[in-house]
């Protein structure tokens, strides 16, 4: 079987939600690092792999190369039954993946660097207003997701019962992202809970921004 | 059974989704309305329901509550196996996903009414100004879209092959948002192929934003 290799960047919480999927499935993977300030991801031998110039692209060892965070952790998810990163059942499957949606098309889309950069050339926002900004988005899905979270019988440990899914991956990656922009969790316990006991575990704390290879 | 209730509103892109694989999947159900430009998603009763005041949410038969399109379409395609709405291979999986999820999580958000007020409200952009908006993140996905498509050998007459999958439906659903800030589709043969081949299957037409009760 030839590599598996994940094209990333450390801080890019997308890459970081695949390095977490894939230590948890055991994978073995080689990083490639590209400099998202640096612009390494629109080089022309990144955009024939992807050309949406996006990372993470994750290279399988048939060579099929995969885009799209969300899409990466449900292929291993199927690849890699053990341990899951879903429900079995259907209802808890549409909660998980909905509230990994919310983290992963509400917030971070809205909020990342290209997006921001466009705020700044297009609008002259400065960094006070990009920072509040990038804070606005949070709030308004963190509030909601506290809420459901903590009113919900199926939170336990986790985002659902005690086992770790795809959304408990989406929310740490989105904890790391908000750290950046000094965004307190003070206002969101069951989601800072939540948070606490997954970045502790072994294979969380391998894919961790200031861990990888790149680490600034 | 108790009834299926759809709330969401005619013109919203990821009702639209929603629509359409309950059209598609055969399933019946009512519709309730919010009208977004009036802030009726914003009210009590409905935020009582989804917390989160975004639409679509799924009142299922049996009292659950569903939220967010993308896992709205998976949890029908679970439950409802035929006609699949995904690939059988895990790889041709994530290939729909990943499609899907450029659409979604690329376009979509950084697009949507909430961000595009925003714009105004924030940094005082004009009408032009969030048109240009609008048209640079469809053209950021979109040519890498119209590439990929174009050059893969799994793209058929569909997104992938010949059956519509959820990647299709996300697609129809944005080249609908898209006319609304006049987007030519002309530099996009590929994608413009395949939602003509799309909108017209009767099951797409009846969950169009102008057939639905609260079209204007």
């Amino acid at each position: 079987m030839a590599k598996v290799v994940l094209h990333g960047y450390f801080r890019s919480s997308t890459s970081f939600r695949a390095r977490m999927a894939l230590n948890l499935k055991g994978v073995n993977y080689e990083q490639v690092t590209h400099h998202l300030r640096k612009g390494e991801h629109k080089g022309e031998d990144y955009l024939s792999l992807n050309p949406q110039g996006l990372v993470p692209s994750l290279v399988w060892s048939d060579g099929t190369v995969l885009t799209q965070s969300m899409a990466i952790m449900e292929f291993l998810d199927e690849i890699i039954p053990e341990p899951p990163l879903l429900p079995r059942d259907p209802l808890g499957r549409a909660r998980v993946r909905s509230i990994l949606q919310m983290i992963c098309c509400d917030i971070h889309p809205v909020n990342n660097m290209r997006v921001l950069k466009a705020l700044g050339s297009r609008f002259g926002a400065d960094e006070e207003a990009v920072s509040n900004w990038f804070t606005h988005w949070v709030a308004e899905t963190f509030g909601p997701l506290e809420q459901m979270l903590a009113s919900s019988r199926e939170t336990g440990r986790q985002v659902h019962g005690d086992q770790v899914t795809m959304a408990d991956l989406g929310l740490v990656s989105q904890v790391f992202n908000n750290r950046r922009f000094g965004v307190s969790l003070d206002p969101y316990p069951t989601i800072e809970g939540i948070f606490e006991r997954t970045v502790i575990l072994p294979e969380i704390e391998r894919a961790i921004p200031a861990n990888q290879p790149d680490a600034e």
